[in-house]
């Protein structure tokens, strides 16, 4: 009776730390769509609304690694479920960057000129959507536990990348062009950037799904050059 | 006797967790310096061995975690020794994005135009020391558990904050001025980044460190705001 009082009292932890770590995840992946939406409308409050929400994003990973600490030091557990404890730890922290990501990129609203008519502005939502679906398809992969879906989240990341950079030699031509536009695009270019990390984030993720799914790890991926200009 | 053997297993073991995670800082540290001088000097060779060591420095952070999940499961620590194991993990995971930085700023070599004789590169070195001695001095921080050494470097960051803003400012001036070099000069805008980030990863590991000596949490910083250009 102990023993199945101690398996239960550990599954009850185990599933509130996945739902800690699915929520930190919700509030990740809305805040990567709203900060878009906020510098393609020039909404600075939706902005500060994003940046505030960072905040929540890191007390909930400070209640992960809380609870993860409980659940080593009370239930010690062995293999399998000790890979989950860490797993959760680990994803917590990446999502705590993915949330940081799109904190940047609320902070560069009000820095861009222009709006919905500044060309290169028009580039990013695209950009934008493949990464926020990376977020939101790894979260599922991860709730699901799903290696395979996992492993296919990976495969994209690729296309991010090649993303990132056409839009960085547009950028450049744009202010080559453009010179009174400038401080801008540079503002924009870092936006790119922070997408294309956002990307990075969720493959991560995957991996980490990959690998508490499995045990194995995935192949390793080529790293990204640094764009040709 | 039992007891003892096992106190003096667990002692070995975070010994030499500490001692991986030294040796991962040391190389990032190596990075973060040799980076910049391969960039200032346009030393591709250098920038080569800088992408290189990146990949020891991953290989590193996963030694740590196999040793970290090995000590939770064959010693299941309790209190202050949970907290060291799993700050270890942690720090581990943040000394990896150094030598993530440190390589992004090794691929921007062959990038840039002009070399030592190119203004805009010649800002970066200065700011670059800031933050490579952040990181050289929380590691010593971390080796010698020294939580008043670890508050004094947070204070630090806003300087390097400070000189990423006015870096920025001057950059956007410099290409309106030089527009056949923006493509260059775009480049350093992501060294300069990556070197903000640096002073921002050795902060955090200077709470860490803070965390697992005192069991406490340094008041939070403030937010930087976003370069106003």
């Amino acid at each position: 009776m102990v023993a199945e009082h101690t398996v239960k009292a550990f599954d009850e932890d185990i599933t509130r730390l996945r739902g800690l770590v699915a929520e930190m995840g919700g509030l990740a992946e809305l805040s990567v769509t709203e900060a878009m939406d906020a510098l393609v409308n020039g909404n600075e409050e939706l902005a500060a609304s994003v940046i505030t929400r960072d905040k929540r994003i890191d007390q909930l990973e400070a209640e992960v690694d809380r609870l993860a600490i409980r659940v080593l030091a009370l239930r010690a557990p062995m293999a399998d479920d000790l890979r989950e404890v860490i797993t959760a730890l680990k994803i917590a922290g990446v999502i705590e960057r993915i949330g940081d990501y799109a904190k940047n990129i609320a902070k560069r609203v009000g820095h861009i000129e222009g709006r919905k008519r500044f060309e290169p502005l028009t580039l990013l939502p695209a950009m934008n959507e493949l990464a926020a679906d990376m977020v939101h398809d790894v979260l599922t992969a991860f709730a699901a536990r799903d290696p395979s879906a996992a492993a296919e989240i990976v495969q994209r990341d690729a296309k991010v990348d090649a993303f990132y950079d056409s839009v960085f030699r547009n950028f450049v031509s744009y202010m080559v062009e453009n010179p009174a536009t400038i401080s801008s695009v540079a503002q924009l270019m870092f936006v790119a950037r922070n997408i294309e990390r956002i990307g990075d984030q969720a493959t991560n993720i995957a991996e980490m799904v990959y690998y508490a799914a499995t045990g194995l790890n995935l192949p390793e991926r080529e790293d990204v050059p640094a764009p040709k200009v």
